[in-house]
Parts: C-alpha cells; sequence; structure tokens
C-alpha cells in the first residue's frame, strides 16, 4: 500500500540510516532481520519507549535532539537496571515537515550518540505519515544473569539515593514553552536538558553492584519513589530539603514566593532521568566513592521504612502532594 | 508531558496487556523493562514493522485484526529467515477512535494469536496520539547460530519456489474497498486475507533447512525477487504462468479481458506473506515432502541464472513490468 514521500523509504534507509547499522548483526539494513549471537552467562534486557510529536517533543524541536532524546530515555530504562545497552531497533513514523534535511538531521543526532553511548542501530522500519511524527525505538543490552535490578527490592532501613539534579525536566519543559524569566544562559542550559537529557549509563555498573531497587526518574520523583515502595511492599520517606537541585533549579528557586510549592513541582515534574535507588546503609562508603570516580554527584533523599506510600517531608513537617507525576498516556 | 486519554496507560498496560505479558520474562509489565534469558549455541533474531492508519490500514478496520495484521507481517519476517518467535516488544499509539472497547479489541486480537503461533508480550509503550493510530512491533526468535537464510545466497542453477498463492493481497487491497465484483463469499476470503493474511510460520524449519536464499512476499513478487537477485549477484526468470492464484483469485481473473495485465497486477501488489525462495534442484523433493506434510501448497515458479535482474516470462513471451512493486513510505 503505497503512500506519497518525497524523501523515500529506500534512500532514507540506504543514505541515512545504513552507516548507522553495526557492521554484523544490522547486515546493512537489507535483510528484514538484525541477527545477534547470543551472550552465554548474561540475560538480554529489552526496553522499548515511543516519541509523539506535540505529546513528548515540540513540533519545533530540531529532528537531530529528538533522536537523541529518544535514545537516551530508552538508555535511561537500561542503565537503572544495570544492564549494558549494545543496540536497537528504530521505527520512524516520519510527518509532512520530515524532509531529506531533516532526516538527515535525525541520523546524525544518532550518530552522535551512538558513538558517545557505544551502541548501534540493529534495524527497524521507516514510513510516512499524515499524523504528527512519531518514533518508536527497541533498545537491547546484556546483563550477567540474574543480576536485573528490580524495583521490588526495597527494604526497611534502606537508604534513598539519586544521582545529578532533580527538576531541570520540569524546567526545561517551562523554558522551551518560553514560560521563565531567567538568564539566557539558565535557560539555555534547561533547553538542552529538556532536549537530551543525560542517561546516567556509566552509573549501571554500581547500580548492579549495590542498589536493592532502582528506576529512572520519568514519571517525576515522587511518583517514580512510589512505583518501588508499591512494588517492594514498604514505605518511603522523602526529605525535599535533600532533593538535588542543579544551578538553573536554584536560580529559579530563588525567584519564588512559595519554596515549597516550588519544590513540589520539581519533584513532580518527571523527566529528569536520573537514577533514583536504594540501598542498604552499609553500601554508601562503597557507592559514594564509585559516584566520585565519574565526577557524578550522588545524593541521600531518604529512607525506606515498613509501611506503605511515600512520605514528603519539608522542614521537619510532613507535606500534601496532590498529583505525584505526570502520566504520558 | 501530559495528554488527555479518556482509557488511560495504566488501565490499559494493567488489565488488557498484562495478562498477555510471558509470565516470567514480561516481569509483569511493571518493570520498564523485559529480561530474557540468552540461549546458548542460538543467535538472536529481531525484526520491527510498524503499522499506521489509512497507509497499512483502513479507519473502518476492526482493532483485533489490526494487531493481528501487525503481528502476522512480523511473524512472516522472521519465518522467511527459518527462525523460531518468542516474544514481542510492543508501541501502542492510540488514535481518538481508540477508546476502552476498541482497546479491548485489539487486545483480544493478539490473545487469540499469541496462542496460534506461540509468542508472548514482552513490553512496550502505550501513549495517545492526536493523528492517525499507528502501532509498532519489534519481534524476537532464535534460530540455530549461523543458520539464518539471507537474500544472498541464490546460485545459478536454484529453482525458485513460493509457498500457498500469490495475488490476494492485492485483491485484498481492492476487496476492502469495494472495488470488486465478485460473489459475496470470495469478497469475504480476500477481506479475511487482507485483514488477517497467514504467516508461513509453520514452513520456516523447511526453509531454514533448504533455501539458499528466501524473502516474504510483502512488496510484491517481481519487486522481493528482485530483492533477492540484486543481493544474491544473480539473474531470475520469473514464469508468470507457473504462479498459484487462489480460487478467488482465480474467479477475478476469469472476468479480465487482459490476462497479461491481471497477472501482472497479482504478481506486483504486494502483501501476500508468502514465502518466496531458492533451493538447489536436488533438495527439491524433499521440500516437497516437508510441504504435503504440512498441506502446504508450494511451487516452482522460476529459475535462476548468471546475470543481474528479474526477468518475466508469459506464454513464453518476455514481460515488461513498469512497477515492480509498492514503496511503504
Amino acid at each position: 500500500m503505497p503512500s506519497v514521500d518525497a524523501a523515500g523509504e529506500f534512500e532514507t534507509i540506504e543514505r541515512l540510516f545504513a552507516p548507522l547499522a553495526h557492521p554484523e548483526w544490522g547486515r546493512g539494513l537489507r535483510d528484514d532481520v538484525a541477527v545477534v549471537p547470543s551472550r552465554p552467562g548474561y540475560d538480554l534486557v529489552l526496553t522499548k519507549d515511543a516519541l509523539v510529536e506535540s505529546i513528548h517533543f515540540l513540533p519545533q524541536d530540531p529532528l537531530g535532539t529528538v533522536a537523541q532524546k529518544l535514545l537516551r530515555v530508552n538508555l535511561s530504562d537500561l542503565a537503572c537496571k544495570g544492564a549494558e545497552p549494545f543496540g536497537y531497533m528504530l521505527a520512524c513514523n516520519w510527518s509532512s515537515r520530515c524532509g531529506w534535511p531533516e532526516r538527515k538531521a535525525f541520523a546524525a543526532g544518532l550518530k552522535q550518540d551512538q558513538e558517545r553511548f557505544g551502541v548501534a542501530l540493529l534495524g527497524g522500519d521507516t514510513v510516512a505519515t499524515i499524523g504528527p511524527a512519531t518514533f518508536s525505538l527497541t533498545l537491547l543490552g546484556w546483563i550477567q544473569k540474574g543480576r536485573v535490578v528490580g524495583r521490588n527490592g526495597a527494604r526497611p532501613g534502606d537508604r534513598i539515593m539519586v544521582t545529578g539534579t532533580i527538576g531541570d525536566g520540569y524546567l526545561g519543559l517551562q523554558a522551551v514553552r518560553g514560560m521563565l524569566s531567567l538568564a539566557d544562559e539558565r535557560i539555555e542550559t534547561l533547553i538542552t536538558h529538556y532536549r537530551t537529557p543525560m542517561p546516567r549509563v556509566e552509573f549501571a555498573e554500581p547500580v548492579r553492584d549495590m542498589a536493592t531497587a532502582a528506576i529512572d526518574v520519568s514519571d517525576g520523583l515522587v511518583a517514580d519513589l512510589g512505583h518501588l515502595a508499591e512494588t517492594s511492599g514498604v514505605a518511603m520517606e522523602l526529605t525535599l530539603d535533600s532533593v538535588p537541585v542543579s544551578a538553573a533549579g536554584h536560580a529559579w528557586l530563588d525567584g519564588r514566593v512559595d519554596p515549597e510549592d516550588a519544590m513540589i513541582r520539581l519533584v513532580t515534574g518527571g523527566d529528569d532521568y536520573e537514577i533514583a535507588f536504594t540501598i542498604r546503609p552499609e553500601d554508601e562508603a562503597a557507592l559514594r566513592r564509585e559516584a566520585e570516580r565519574r565526577l557524578l554527584r550522588l545524593t541521600c533523599i531518604g529512607q525506606v521504612s515498613e509501611g506503605a506510600g511515600v512520605t514528603v517531608l519539608y522542614g521537619g513537617e510532613k507535606v500534601t502532594i496532590k498529583r505525584p507525576g505526570w502520566s504520558h498516556d
């Protein structure tokens, strides 16, 4: 069944995507399938996230960073499980705004990130659509057999840790929408975070070795801790005062009348792509050494106890959260 | 980033998709990732095909058969490589017409086909979109190490074989568009083929053991043989008179003024999802026994020689084909 498409399927695959294919496993993208050798002693770890124009990215976002965001949100899912990514399958539904230059930019963005994160294209599908552009990616990785970090291993007494800073996902979206009054370089940093968040791939190994439960912060810190608490059958206490915030985040907080409300926005906004996880207290020192070696900020933001749900504290007082995070559907 | 969706992400996953998940590897669809044990001695085979409303299926097609078509076009890709499927990752972009009853029908269609074809859902993503409904599926299978059937192994002297019949893909699309005047039961058969084509999963093993090159007929028989000829560096001769046609196809052919033109439409229409492949002549008898055991029609439709390109013969004369198949992009 045909559809009119100025920049055709053949050229897109042959000229833009074939150079990104894994030299052996991708079979030059000419064979309908990818073939990957088994890795005895390892489990295959798979994740799949789609980005839809006007929902997960904006029509004015450059296609190069859309491609990078697509890869990175999936990399984040694998990193928080402790897995090491190796390749991906890609489905592109190009909208009418995706001409040749835009597709070229998309492929160039992927190329850059493939090199940065050590993954290769394995195969996929490319079609034209009359609707918004939609991209779907299945990311594959390996992990030593039985070593995947679940959501269900948090135990009373564990500490809650988070990598990097929280809230730039929320502020980034405000920034691309032109709704923030901050210095230009702050705005730029936030837009960069929104378009190309940095998955904590380099911290997957320590997480694999020491986390009792882990998740990447995509729905919002409070909502995501809620997932861990529910699946583990424990209660979690989040100390809002300890939540790490970026320089841009602090600049924004300084201008707020109600700092409590502002902090709540940052921990419920989502799209941070940091790893939130729990550890036994005796592992904290070793974990901090791993973070320091990687120049990665690591913060203890709360603790696990018996019970259920997430309690949020601010200045020693219990805070009521009406909406713990976004739903993407 | 939120979007309004009456039938939410959580309910869709929890109530419709979780029951379809692989009991162990899918992790209840609650963990962002699927985890599949390695299979030593086997290669992992992956394929990914997307279906877009108004391009690959029609707005009036029931969602249950759309789900089945999505799974089946991917199963067809794995079957022609000789691989055995085990699971899939699914991305659903629901349009406004996809309320709860439609999603339920989608899941019911998948359930039926999962049981029929022995595969299970591993994970995925579900979002609402303002555009046409779009579904993308990554199918995974195993094959004994190094045994994948490529497109590049056809050699001069090989015979060209095809399973089933050719042309119902073309006629099915005409039928759903109301453009055929045939008896009601013929129309129904053709619409069923269009909506739920039958991938030749049961013939994957003989293809793996005996085919020198193979492809599934999706772009159109002539175009797909062209892919085999090009990748193998050989010429192929297709005898139009030998191409197997269904009872519905014969009924349609009977009403044509120009039988040559009619046959050309059938072999260039695509969406047949049969396996076209090449074998050494000495393997034909053994292959026919395998087909008979499965009650599967198997036809020799031409031969491989030195040279390049596909030559089409009809009544002993060379036929000119203007357009060997559809482009889906």
